[in-house]
């Protein structure tokens, strides 16, 4: 692979903003000095963690809410976060039909995270593509999960705004999805506005929000959007606008958050570089290999496999 | 905390089982110990893993499937996996309305496991869970996700049968979760399946299916239920019946598998155990710190923090 050419990365050429991400994806070497010329370019841009339920219409809104970030003159960048399966490494076919509605030019770009099934590297990858996007010139950077596990959560609390996108009449298990979320949730919005039981959901939702302590006494908006019909999407706009601009004032208090994730991002990089550490080592990988299917025929139990590799 | 009775515990005592559990999630010392025990009294339950997205009525499915197996004389522990915030350590209201519903005695366990926020240790934890169950002598563990991202994906995919679990007419996304979740699929439900579009969420279902090429063979059954009325709970457990039969008789051409998630749990475990070592160090939790507040502030990068704490 090429070495990244930073003067034009900063220029936010596309061709190398796609490529830069491709390195930081396969974790090739090189990488890390990457982002270590990456880091002192980020900071100016916005970025818009978007998550929710399946079937909540997050893909359509987040397209509307970048065409309309398009319109007033602003680059935006989608990053998508998808649970595809380990094995395959899946890729998304979704990808070329979204870059055909968004009229993909210099100004939008789009790039799916799938998982490659090895390191765990999704969250440390997806945090570098948007790092990567931020010293490249965009200002609005999106970053949607398809999945909303333990790792989209944390990716998405990396974000500066974090929207929840909920739908009216979901049934019985958003109850427990809504008592996850409710503390990530800068703004949050109840898609398909038109549904029966919008009302019983926004009054749900107040409950929830209402027992809810923020450390930063922050109020979040509830946004009713029809995505598809690209109703409410101004509004939607303008609650994140308002709930950054509190962020920049509140600044003091927020820095906790800003601790917290800069805690869980070095943890994460320390997990990945101990294991390639060692992985580097002769017959490391050799060792695991025989371990594990030691174990898949119980012949010894992992607990006891870990103690032997780390020779303990 | 006491040491775990093992005797009690094989003997499928809830209380001790309980307690074990509470050990392996809190990782206290002993914990190891514990998990090399109970490692070769594994191997007897079937493990059941349901995954798909909120909304799809999960719950409600599990239950009727837990009394199912109940009412056939059979003990059940229902391991339930919640994606909640990891700042809070979220508990689960929902937990003792369900005991309630199910009728808990001797023969019917049921546990969140919840997210601590610190080692990523939910997978560790819940695959140890499941040990424990077993062990204990359990002859049905149903492991259940709220949320459909990573973790949970990897999660399920440990278990003997994965089931994962629809709704008709879920709309655009869905086709993103199905593209990654199709391959980790054994049997599939079509939960509600009295809502509108039942016939076309099975056509596009089947369409899937047609394309994905399973190492084994296995041609996943597609089974009709509406939970809520008890209705198609009967065919679904005969389907996981059926594949876990077959499972047993390809044991060739499914070791592969095994071997797989025997990888993947090495690989965590040793994650684990090298952050926690290198964490046991003196002043290394205070290095961290002190990187995560530089972080924040961006006077150094994370990767440059990653070489300075490992001395690089």
């Amino acid at each position: 692979m090429p070495e990244i050419d930073l003067e034009k990365l900063f220029a936010g050429d596309t061709r190398t903003v796609a490529r830069a991400i491709t390195k930081v994806e396969n974790g090739t070497t090189g990488a890390a000095d990457l982002m270590k010329a990456v880091f002192p370019q980020t900071g100016k841009a916005t970025v818009i963690g978007i998550t929710g339920a399946p079937g909540a219409g997050k893909s359509s809104l987040v397209d509307k809410l970048a065409l309309h970030y398009k319109d007033a003159g602003e680059r935006v960048g989608i990053v998508c976060i998808d649970p595809s399966s380990p094995f395959s490494g899946g890729a998304i076919l979704g990808d070329r039909i979204r870059m055909a509605t968004l009229g993909l030019d210099k100004n939008v770009f789009i790039r799916s995270m799938a998982t490659r099934g090895n390191l765990g590297g999704l969250s440390r990858s997806t945090v570098d593509a948007v790092a990567i996007l931020d010293a490249a010139g965009f200002d609005k950077i999106i970053v949607e999960t398809v999945g909303v596990g333990q790792d989209e959560v944390e990716i998405v609390k990396t974000a500066d705004v974090s929207v929840v996108v909920l739908v009216p009449g979901m049934g019985d298990d958003i109850q427990a999805i809504k008592a996850g979320i409710m503390e990530i949730g800068d703004v949050f919005v109840i898609n398909k506005a038109d549904r029966e039981g919008v009302l019983r959901t926004q009054k749900e939702l107040e409950a929830l929000l209402s027992l809810a302590h923020r450390p930063d006494m922050w109020n979040p908006p509830i946004v009713r959007t029809i995505a598809t019909e690209n109703k409410g999407i101004d509004d939607l706009a303008a609650a994140i606008e308002s709930y950054s601009c509190y962020r920049h004032e509140a600044a003091g208090a927020l820095q906790d958050r800003k601790i917290a994730v800069a805690r869980w991002r070095l943890t994460e990089l320390l997990q990945e570089a101990l294991l390639e550490k060692l992985l580097s080592k002769n017959g490391t990988r050799d060792e695991i290999e025989l371990l594990a299917a030691q174990i898949a025929d119980k012949h010894i139990d992992p607990y006891s496999a870990v103690e032997q590799i780390l020779g303990n």
